[in-house]
């Protein structure tokens, strides 16, 4: 998808709560801002938000000489999170529909986003309100179809402490059918995305192969990514894809993606056709009939 | 009070949504966010927050060519609290102290305010809720005292709509004792700022004497005012000064001000001390003794 003007002031939000994170001195905090308004007029509107969301996060990096301001907040997240995992697992195994109740933790999981909001709420209300809702049925049965019918399945992950949730609805795919699985991580540090870090600080390696994206964007910018990435990106039968910054890059995309995340932003909104704060699992080639 | 840094993200939120209600060209959008972008590394942030906010104002008129964007707005606006005037007489009529529901109603009616947010609800449930909640009673017998000893008093309303609100008040306090009240108004068109022909439009000229500020700003910039405004202003025993604009530009000030108002966004629940939501009515010179 493309960026919208709306995004604009968003930047500028994201800029400053990420400048407060990585450091205390106010006159760095009004340099990012200033660097971020003197790339605005230049800004190509073609781009993905992630891809200027990468842009000013380096710049709030280079200015504050902070060049992982999310680690303290990251290891939390995972180790709270790792704390329901026994808990998570009960709740999958209890279920009439493992499978849907794994993707459900999965999608609510991504409400750890630090981009597109400031903070997440409490870690338990987040498992609580997991499975208060409907996923769409028909993207559900397909995705359902699509896991049938997989051998190999590429998972791009989204966030530290959201990768506990994965790492659940992960187990639960392998549990269905052997599987070869790759899950892929950020190649370093932006925002609260998880790095290959986080993945083995949450076990992750031990279920799934483990590779990074080999780019430091907050999405799946294929142009940035590793050979590596781009081959199992093309190679695998079904992609998972978590979170709105993938979403945003590969919504256009034609290969056999499952979008997985929670709406949290107006603009996502709009082009996704989800309201705020509904959990989503999507089909791209649904999108893909739906432009048509 | 000073601008923080918050306000900036907030400037070009502003911008954009004042840029989408001026024109539905989406160039002339991109322009707007380009020229206020070139704005930010010069701003200085000793400059209140509306008087940054004229500026950005200035500039989506100056690019859109559209002088009163919220012309139609206003209008809506000021014939739909009319049409509830004789409820809120009555609200006022049936309560058991008739001067603090007044000050509820004014209070309420500031919810009309289209600068910090794009929409306000509904006029119904701005007036329902509008008695749900206690005033500060130790200000508001301040402002009881105030009004008790005052001959002229100075108010300078804030919004369109609002105004109705106002007049209820207003035409409460001259039912409490004989009273010189002047009614001061912007200007020009800015935001949905109420200006002399709004006041007529509700029949604030047969309760008060109307005069210009002499700006242009949604605020009271006494260095903008006009020789009538700053005589008044220094004239009056007490000033009653309505929403968050005027609040900014006369937080700091000595004179005998109360400023009434709905809390709008984080940087004035954090200059003030009450929440987001929280109806309030303060004394200037509470506000002073404070920073002792």
């Amino acid at each position: 998808m493309k960026t919208y003007l709306d995004c604009i002031p968003c930047f500028f939000r994201q800029a400053l709560a990420a400048a407060k994170i990585s450091s205390e001195d106010e006159t760095l905090h009004r340099c990012v801002l200033n660097a971020v308004a003197l790339m605005i007029p230049d800004l190509t509107l073609n781009a993905t938000p992630s891809e200027i969301a990468q842009k000013v996060y380096r710049i709030v990096y280079e200015v504050t000489g902070n060049k992982d301001p999310y680690q303290e907040a990251k290891k939390i997240a995972n180790a709270s999170a790792l704390s329901l995992y026994s808990h998570m697992k009960d709740m999958v195994d209890y279920s009439n529909d493992t499978l849907e109740t794994a993707c459900k933790l999965a999608i609510a999981g991504n409400a750890i986003d630090l981009g597109p909001q400031t903070e997440f709420g409490n870690m338990s209300t987040i498992l609580e309100d997991s499975l208060g809702y409907q996923l769409d049925q028909e993207h559900y049965r397909r995705f359902k179809e699509s896991v049938d019918k997989a051998y190999l399945i590429l998972y791009i992950v989204d966030n530290a402490g959201e990768i506990v949730f994965d790492r659940i609805l992960i187990e639960q795919l392998l549990q269905i059918k052997r599987l070869k699985i790759v899950l892929a991580v950020r190649a370093k540090p932006i925002i609260n995305d998880a790095t290959l870090e986080d993945a083995i600080q949450v076990g992750l390696n031990k279920v799934a192969n483990i590779i990074s994206s080999g780019s430091g964007a907050p999405a799946t910018i294929l142009s940035q990514c590793s050979t590596k990435m781009k081959g199992y990106y093309q190679a695998a039968d079904l992609i998972i894809s978590k979170g709105q910054g993938n979403y945003e890059s590969l919504s256009d995309r034609p290969e056999n993606i499952f979008f997985l995340f929670k709406v949290k932003c107006p603009v996502i909104a709009r082009d996704s056709g989800y309201d705020i704060d509904r959990p989503v699992l999507i089909s791209s080639r649904t999108l893909k009939n739906t432009d048509q």
